[in-house]
């Protein structure tokens, strides 16, 4: 029996993907040399690199005004990047509705010991233990000093996600979004936002990239800010400011080709729902296990949350799922319970397992 | 004929590495999961981590008041990062024989606008075009403020490097050492230093990973940096503060045990002066071959520069030796020239193959 693999990132990579890296690793491109020793100032890397940023751009339908950057440090190197590069002399905007978010809100608070930078919390549901999405209320965004409005648009730890019917209507103020969890996996209007930002490793690729989208206005030329730092800079050497993490770029770049292939995000949303709502209807036909989730339009179909009656259960069920080849259902270590991501890459067939596995680990627990 | 990948980075990893990895791309440790999709809280990526950190620490006889850090973002992330975390309200000084070294002192010169940080150079041999090394003066710091003395143990570009028998005697102040082109292809007593860091692109790996080597007594504890720029929230959560470079850092640990395997530093060290020695060798007997560096005791054994009579024939020889499967012998795009770069996995028959390739060409333009 295959094995399916629910992690929430680090995540699945789609088979076909894995069987090209396995067929080039030893000879990339007819290079003679590996994907990981091709200098990244080769042509043949620079075809690589641009043609995985021309996908992208076409997959998310990505204006033309925005640049689009190849990182490392993953999503945390940008809770603090981006308030260094857009909000000095200006208050920065955080809605937190998830431990997440609230990261991103407190590495803005310590960005802002190294600039004049305001950072203000319009408000979190920590009381609810981010069980429901904050409310978002314009009313409290000084337009005149705002530098933009942060969130997080999948929580991936607590199972919720704003969706595009659902995001705020500003056009006062740029909305920033951490799509860490859900890019590519729900079909955003990009030009919504002033930048979003993700790590590649749930729907994009391999940890060790990060995607930033970012609207060239946005792009401060006369601030001073080390290179690495300095999106600017980055924009400017086109993800080369120094070897770019090759490997993971190319990976990157043949998820493009498979989402591609597979129909578009438009094609893949659909099947996320799909795969989501099996496992979501599943759970509420049951009296055994339940989905925390407050409000069900505010439930991720990237991360489904679920528990069993008691703590201990948990725990039992991970371990059990894992020997029949369900692996990686714990939930984060910050709440517990159990979580199956539904990435992209992860196949229905796959929920349909886990749905079986559920009825018999219920039927003997109940 | 076998092609030889004479890249500076990212460059040659040796094949029975490669061999490995796409045996296990499909199966890691028999998880049924891919080395690119395990989680890197799993306990086989733990304990492939802690592996690593240990080989490591063994083959360059690190010793226990140190820490290894597992970092993003390229030797440039550090050129900000060390001065930010260990040079506030302090002098950084900087010894400049080099572009890289040059970049580091101008990179400590922008976090200088966050912090309150006095970057100071101690001199540079930029007059020279870089072709020879700083004769460093350690009159020139004030020990009283001095944070630390940067130099950089080899310089990639220009094909020089500080051996271990020249590097300055000063307990007074941390020496810390940007290692990125020579780190384990030389044999450095780490204990003479206080930081050193390297990209893994040239001797650890492939592009993504940067080693850092920081001895305990300078990770601060009272500083606020945003966590992914602080070496102590980093060192805290053993390289785990978030998702790190999961399969760059398995390709290092599979770099360990090869260089174990080949009898470990000492012997790659003899085993790469070797190499350089052939090459210099012909270079020296050669009238029409240019080896620009001024002192021969301070040439480099990974990065061997050498120049045609003329620059339209440094281009030939780099297009015509493509064509013979001798790979990316281009100097870099600042400098120009010819470069060999022969790191730790560059075997000894690929510079016979140069040397072969040199008499060929000096007899057809000569």
């Amino acid at each position: 029996m295959a094995d399916y693999n629910f992690g929430a990132g680090p995540s699945v990579v789609p088979q076909e993907v894995l069987e090209v890296i396995k067929r080039e690793i030893m000879n990339f491109n007819h290079t003679g040399l590996s994907i990981l020793e091709i200098s990244h100032r080769s042509l043949d890397f620079q075809a690589l690199i641009s043609e995985a940023k021309n996908d992208l751009r076409a997959l998310m339908g990505i204006p033309a005004d925005y640049e689009i950057l190849f990182l490392q440090g993953g999503a945390s190197t940008q809770f603090m990047m981006l308030p260094l590069n857009l909000a000095q002399n200006k208050t920065a905007y955080y809605a937190i509705s998830g431990i997440f978010g609230k990261k991103a809100y407190e590495e803005a608070i310590k960005a802002s010991q190294l600039e004049n930078i305001d950072v203000v919390s319009i408000g979190s549901t920590a009381h609810h233990h981010y069980d429901r999405l904050l409310k978002i209320d314009l009313e409290k965004i000084d337009f005149q000093k705002a530098a933009y409005l942060h969130l997080t648009t999948n929580n991936t730890v607590e199972g919720t996600a704003i969706f595009p019917e659902n995001l705020p209507e500003s056009h006062e103020v740029p909305l920033i979004a951490d799509m860490s969890s859900n890019i590519m996996a729900v079909d955003y209007d990009i030009s919504k936002f002033g930048m979003v930002y993700a790590g590649a490793q749930k729907n994009l690729g391999i940890a060790g990239l990060t995607v930033v989208i970012i609207k060239k206005d946005l792009l401060s030329k006369d601030q001073v800010l080390p290179s690495m730092l300095d999106y600017q800079v980055l924009a400017e050497h086109q993800s080369m400011y120094n070897t770019p993490p090759t490997f993971a770029i190319y990976v990157a770049g043949l998820i493009f080709k498979w989402v591609k292939a597979q129909g578009g995000v438009k094609e893949l949303e659909r099947q996320n729902r799909k795969k989501a709502k099996l496992l979501y209807d599943y759970i509420d036909q049951s009296d055994f296990y339940d989905n925390p989730v407050y409000n069900i339009n505010e439930r991720s179909i990237c991360n489904v949350i679920f528990r069993c009656p008691h703590q201990n259960l948990d725990v039992e069920f991970a371990n059990e799922a894992e020997k029949r080849g369900l692996l990686s259902l714990k939930g984060h270590r910050s709440v517990g319970g159990l979580r199956a991501s539904l990435y992209n890459a992860f196949p229905v067939e796959g929920v349909r397992k886990l749905i079986e596995f559920m009825k018999d680990f219920e039927e003997e627990n109940k």
